[in-house]
């Protein structure tokens, strides 16, 4: 015990080469951060494994926190990452593991070997440890789970009984409960007492005798309160008791919507199994928003710039043939007016606008709309009129556009071009509008998600509409 | 003091209409939710106060969580919200204006009036009441702040001296700091005895003389340790200090990384002034990840179905201006080539094939790099491998898709279309894979958020980049 640790500033620790910088005093440099390690680490890092200078190396990892080793192993080249994994192996860290992304964990665990996995799992969380084992193949995982003990074992296999994406996935099943009849006082004896109890917790789970939860008492309001005081008095009784087998975003939203720090899960008798926690709906929090974004632009579930070039090239393949298909469609309608365009080329020239800006207006509409189902903000009591809003908006732009450019193209062309393609741009983005809005809605009904699909429609029905209004109204008005 | 309250299953509080389904038993209807209100309430509430019913709608609204109560209001049309307002009105809970949505909010403040909003400011939590007032008008703010008590008012203003987007506007002020050489008794003594402290905190932080953090206990651990040890000898030393100025992406960013449950705020001389939480950063990731969405879509900086339309209109508007731009400098490329498409009208068939592919390629690549430039995956030390690597992806799928369209098209049309249109789709998607990486860097490396704009440029570079090929090369090879 050091006396001058009462008057160490806390970004003492942090000038040795740890890698983290500190936050508040970072001046120089053009992206200060505050947590990560740095690109100066990376390179010196990089630049002592390749000569080998195992030392140096350990110095510079000695004192990363894990999320930072798995950061380093992600942003090193493969073989710089083969060596440094050599380096870790005796004593490797298994928290590092959870931390990594796909692909690189995967190499990560195929050079460490099945031994090396096996003691992660006994030593993991029990939701970091499903986490590393839920998606490999069912024979590895079965020869996997062989190797560790009995225990670690059944918990796992219950676990990986819930769907993917369950609750029951992303709860970890270590957690505190006390009968309610327990005093405060008794409460703190059993923490001080109990060896093995999870490192983290945020609040106390109170039970019946059947273990079904009936309150929660979170550690402040413990600390708070005298030792004589009973938990069945100073208990939440409003628990949000989850089931295993809920959707994780689900999970998500309950969580936010609360503010909550965690929330117990049921099995289908309503028996406390396990607790889920801030730190892991933070995780699917950010995995949904991604994933509907990554969705929406047809790149597939993940938005990864680690993942495997074959995936990457086969994922976005498949959206590509959608939209191929549609294109296809697009061009048969434009072929039926052959015989106009022939005749007037300035429609060849002006057509894209039409296409265009139905197809911005339609986009904009449908992210409105993709989100507010996601977040639960559309349902049926509002659906109507933000189906009406949402239209709206759409003519109210399409008319603002659709004179602009109609007049230019007027005064350019001809007033006759003039007007059709006025005519054509108003039902062209008030029609992205309403459809922007029922195609999603239309495919939430049908329990299709909407930011796989609904783009795809959106942008066939906007240039099928949108030529076929501009050329056909050409060839009527024109010819 | 109930006995029975220790059979009770957790779900028995919920089944008194208080709108909040119970989640594990939920069967019945097509979405059963673990949280907010059900329809059935929202229809309940409303038949009530169109009815002028009082004593229904109070009963109603009764047990509800603030957050609830604020879904309500929002669900409500402007009507119903108005009279449940006015009914609210005597002992309105404060805690539900920071869970309302924007203009909702507006609205409902508008009603109160600025007595009640004053007694809010005063009741909530700094980082609620910054969050209610941090947009209002220079001079409503500043009145407003006049009728809060002093003290209440110098911590607003602190506060809001710091940017918009920072960590000082998201730091809660109420914390708990301690000396390193108390004993973990005394720290329980302390908080039993001290009354106004806040409601939740998940660590206790350890300041040197001069108040600057020096250490966090986690309050599982201070429950775990006999009353005689001390907090130094306990003490997580390595605390992140987050700077009062440092963004609030770059906050959130911190937490998921080290999965935080609170971490101190300083000021600039390292001082401890507050605490931000988990629910905090929550907020931020749910927020940042949707802004980047919406701005991708072109949709402003917020997707609420709740906006005010004129403000949505004009927002959409400005994007769908600038890509009236583009697709006149796209109309502008066709133009050169109105005599070759009057020769050869397939040409005006085909055209859009090449465009939307590499429209589609591209925005599947600005998505994958929009995110890993938020996430900061993607940096200095990889950025080449990964713009080489998406170029590939771009280039793969051009041959592939360029290969089986030209074939296509070759035997349908002509040979020597079907060879330009496979090389017009081979460099266009292989350009969509380039410039897809390339536009979103440069817009970085110049501290213009990608997410914005670099859609537009990538659009105009693919629809241009496609046109001028496809036209260009039939004009060479063809006439």
């Amino acid at each position: 015990m050091r006396d001058e640790d009462d008057i160490r500033a806390p970004e003492a620790d942090r000038q040795d080469g740890t890698g983290r910088q500190d936050g508040p005093r970072a001046e120089g440099g053009a992206m200060p951060s505050l947590y990560g390690v740095s690109d100066d680490l990376v390179r010196r890092a990089a630049g002592a494994l390749d000569e080998g200078d195992a030392p140096a190396v350990r110095g510079l990892v000695a004192e990363l926190h894990a999320a930072d080793i798995a950061d380093l192993l992600e942003r090193l080249s493969g073989d710089e990452r083969r060596s440094l994994v050599e380096l870790l192996r005796d004593g490797f860290d298994p928290e590092i593991l959870p931390h990594l992304a796909g692909n690189v964990r995967d190499q990560v665990i195929a050079q460490l070997g099945p031994r090396v996995l096996a003691e992660a799992l006994s030593v993991l969380d029990s939701d970091d440890a499903i986490y590393l084992i839920e998606d490999l193949d069912d024979d590895i995982q079965a020869a996997l789970l062989a190797t560790v003990p009995p225990a670690t074992r059944r918990a796992l296999e219950e676990s990986l009984a819930y769907p993917e994406y369950s609750a029951g996935r992303l709860m970890q099943r270590d957690l505190i409960a006390m009968p309610a009849f327990w005093t405060v006082g008794r409460a703190i004896d059993f923490l001080r007492e109990t060896p093995d109890l999870p490192e983290e917790f945020y609040e106390i789970f109170v039970v019946d005798p059947r273990h079904k939860p009936i309150g929660a008492v979170p550690l402040a309001r413990m600390l708070r309160h005298p030792r004589k005081v009973l938990l069945r008095d100073i208990m939440d009784r409003d628990v949000d008791a989850i089931s295993a087998s809920v959707d994780q975003e689900e999970v998500a939203r309950l969580f936010r919507h609360y503010s909550l720090a965690s929330a117990p899960v049921v099995d289908d008798q309503g028996r406390l199994i396990g607790v889920i926690t801030f730190d892991d709906v933070v995780d699917v929090i950010q995995e949904e928003a991604e994933e509907d974004m990554a969705l929406m632009a047809g790149v597939g579930s993940e938005v990864d710039v680690n993942a495997g070039l074959v995936r990457a090239v086969r994922q976005r393949m498949a959206w590509l043939g959608v939209n191929l298909g549609t294109a296809l469609m697009v061009s048969s309608v434009i072929a039926l007016f052959e015989a106009t365009i022939e005749q007037i080329v300035a429609l060849a020239v002006l057509m894209p606008i039409v296409a265009s800006m139905g197809g911005n207006a339609g986009t904009q509409t449908l992210t409105v709309a993709v989100r507010a189902l996601a977040l639960k903000e559309l349902t049926p009591s509002n659906a109507m009129r933000i189906v009406m809003r949402e239209t709206g908006i759409g003519a109210i732009n399409g008319l603002v556009f659709g004179i602009a450019v109609g007049v230019a193209a007027g005064l350019i062309f001809d007033p006759f071009i003039g007007a059709v393609l006025f005519c054509a741009l108003f039902a062209n983005m008030l029609t992205a509008g309403l459809s922007g809005m029922l195609i999603p809605l239309a495919l939430d009904r049908l329990k299709v998600d909407p930011a796989v699909s609904a783009g795809v429609f959106l942008t066939a029905v906007t240039d099928i509409v949108g030529f076929f209004a501009f050329l056909g109204l050409a060839q009527l008005v024109l010819l």
